[in-house]
């Protein structure tokens, strides 16, 4: 209980107390949040302060990307979480797109929606989360925008341009008979992962110049509904249930309730890995011996292959060709 | 009362009905929004459905401009606006910001963020406002992000690209000396033109080709709070009373309520119109003649002069160097 209080965005206080964000006028909040970025936060007109930030061109030849993602309260992260992670969950999510497009990232603006009771510390402590985050991964946050929501209310949303290393490594390339490939551990990431991953940059960026990785995403609703993006027209996908790499955290949840290691993995969803295909006209051992190289400490699981349309379903098992039971993964709304 | 209800944004119906968001998952809605948006949609790689969009490159030797902004039920607008004219003003308020860098739009990001109860209905019409004004100042939407908030709650927010035009016009370029402008007429937004502006693309663009305008911006605060923002440190506006130009609805409101027409024009904000500075190095008839040859329809006026910093405070009045009593203008959070 206490861990849950101390984390709290709101204040519980009634108004006038000076821990408030409405205590303070928007412009003075601003001002706040622009020296508790810091170096991050150049200034205009690159950074904020004039209408629109003025961005340096991208590298001649590549090509511009766009992302955005949201992190809401009580639906992304909720008391237990440190503030300091929730703010470098919003930068990551967006990183892990780029890295899903093999791109580099670049600039943001971050768009901030808060109750009247926010807590500036809290807030503080988020804002210094992304602070990190964008340090560690060379991103500025040049402009953003500030409204207010009803108490207890907290919406944070970040857009993150980037561009591609080469040519962007899409969703849409994989062909029947590709094999399919996940990177780390999946299930589970409510227990941590869920803030504490790492997005795959390095990884995205090299697969993108792999001439033989056909197609990528990173896995945010769950193998069984993402998978589903990458599959193309007339196809399933055979999954090789022993190859699937469960994390430790898919193992203790398996344990503690009632659902397997493999409907975790398939469901969960957040894992913030990347899941792509390499052509399958080819043997695959120069492509996974190159892998390891490159990232002798981030597992490489080939979990199946793109066949075409079964009978059974979308996601059958390589082995007995039954279909798999877990078809779909988190949706934001629809009743469970 | 039948206005406000026949356009309120949430259903009013119980868990189970078909016209709620959360009948539907987080899928169908993105199809139905991007069937709703249809040729300002374009598909990926250019548009929404892969991690990233992919954007073409902008026109050789241009900057790129970004830039974001919100639209609150509550806040922005409420029952009594036309869901088209929410969605079509959370467009204009964006491209009102790359007007006033005298910038070309580009392709736009959207962020919806909304209760279980919001209406099917509502944001269909909604986002057909988005449509046409997008059809109409050349914008793509080529990606977003839908996720909840509790009951009754709606916010959307936008993310636009764009290209200045030639060098883009700062808020920091003024000097004491300087002759302040305003496009169009000032004050009583609330009496429909917050819903109902135009965003000055032309003029704004025609005026970064200007070599004698030095600053500009646009009028979102009000007078009052936007105007510091393009004085120089250590300066002060004289400003010429008589040549204020008040819209029809603030003398409306005037004769309304207990505030004067002046009170409204600082202090109403959401003029979206351009308040900018020319040198004060040369005459200003040339600027003024051929704005009036570009623009014969849109009200331009020499509202005051840059000086330097007055005694009497940041705003006084041009005839008695008596300070002006409207100091700042709207600002989101602090109590009145």
């Amino acid at each position: 209980m206490g861990a849950s209080i101390v984390n709290s965005p709101f204040t519980g206080a009634e108004a006038g107390d000076s821990n408030r964000v409405d205590y303070h006028g928007e412009s003075a909040l601003l001002r706040s949040i622009r020296d508790w970025l810091g170096p991050v936060a150049p200034p205009p007109p690159e950074g904020m302060g004039d209408d629109c930030a003025v961005l340096r061109p991208i590298p001649t030849g590549h090509q511009q990307l766009l992302t955005t993602d949201s992190l809401t309260y009580g639906q992304h992260f909720d008391a237990a979480a440190r503030p300091e992670d929730a703010g470098a969950k919003l930068i990551k999510r967006n990183l892990s797109d780029i890295a899903a497009m093999g791109g580099q990232p670049g600039p943001a603006l971050l768009n901030l929606l808060c109750g009247p009771d926010l807590s500036i510390i809290w807030l503080e402590r988020f804002i210094s989360g992304i602070r990190a985050s964008c340090e560690r991964y060379g991103v500025m946050i040049v402009g953003g925008d500030i409204s207010a929501l009803p108490a207890g209310q907290f919406t944070a949303s970040l857009t993150l341009t980037g561009y591609a290393i080469g040519e962007p490594i899409l969703r849409t390339g994989a062909a029947v008979g590709d094999f399919i490939y996940v990177t780390g551990t999946l299930g589970g990431s409510l227990r941590g992962k869920h803030l504490a991953f790492e997005p795959r940059l390095a990884a995205g960026q090299w697969l993108a110049t792999q001439p033989t990785c056909t197609a990528m995403m990173d896995l945010t609703d769950g193998l069984g509904k993402d998978l589903a993006a990458l599959l193309p027209q007339g196809s399933s996908a055979a999954i090789d249930l022993c190859r699937l790499p469960a994390s430790p955290a898919a193992h203790q949840s398996a344990v503690a309730g009632k659902r397997s290691i493999q409907e975790h993995i398939f469901c969960d969803g957040e894992d913030y890995e990347l899941l792509f295909t390499v052509t399958g006209t080819q043997p695959t051992e120069p492509f996974e011996k190159a892998w390891s190289e490159q990232f002798p400490a981030l597992a490489l699981s080939a979990i199946g292959r793109i066949i075409p349309a079964h009978p059974a379903g979308r996601y059958v098992d390589a082995k007995t060709e039954a279909a798999l039971p877990w078809q779909s993964g988190f949706e934001h709304f629809k009743p469970a």
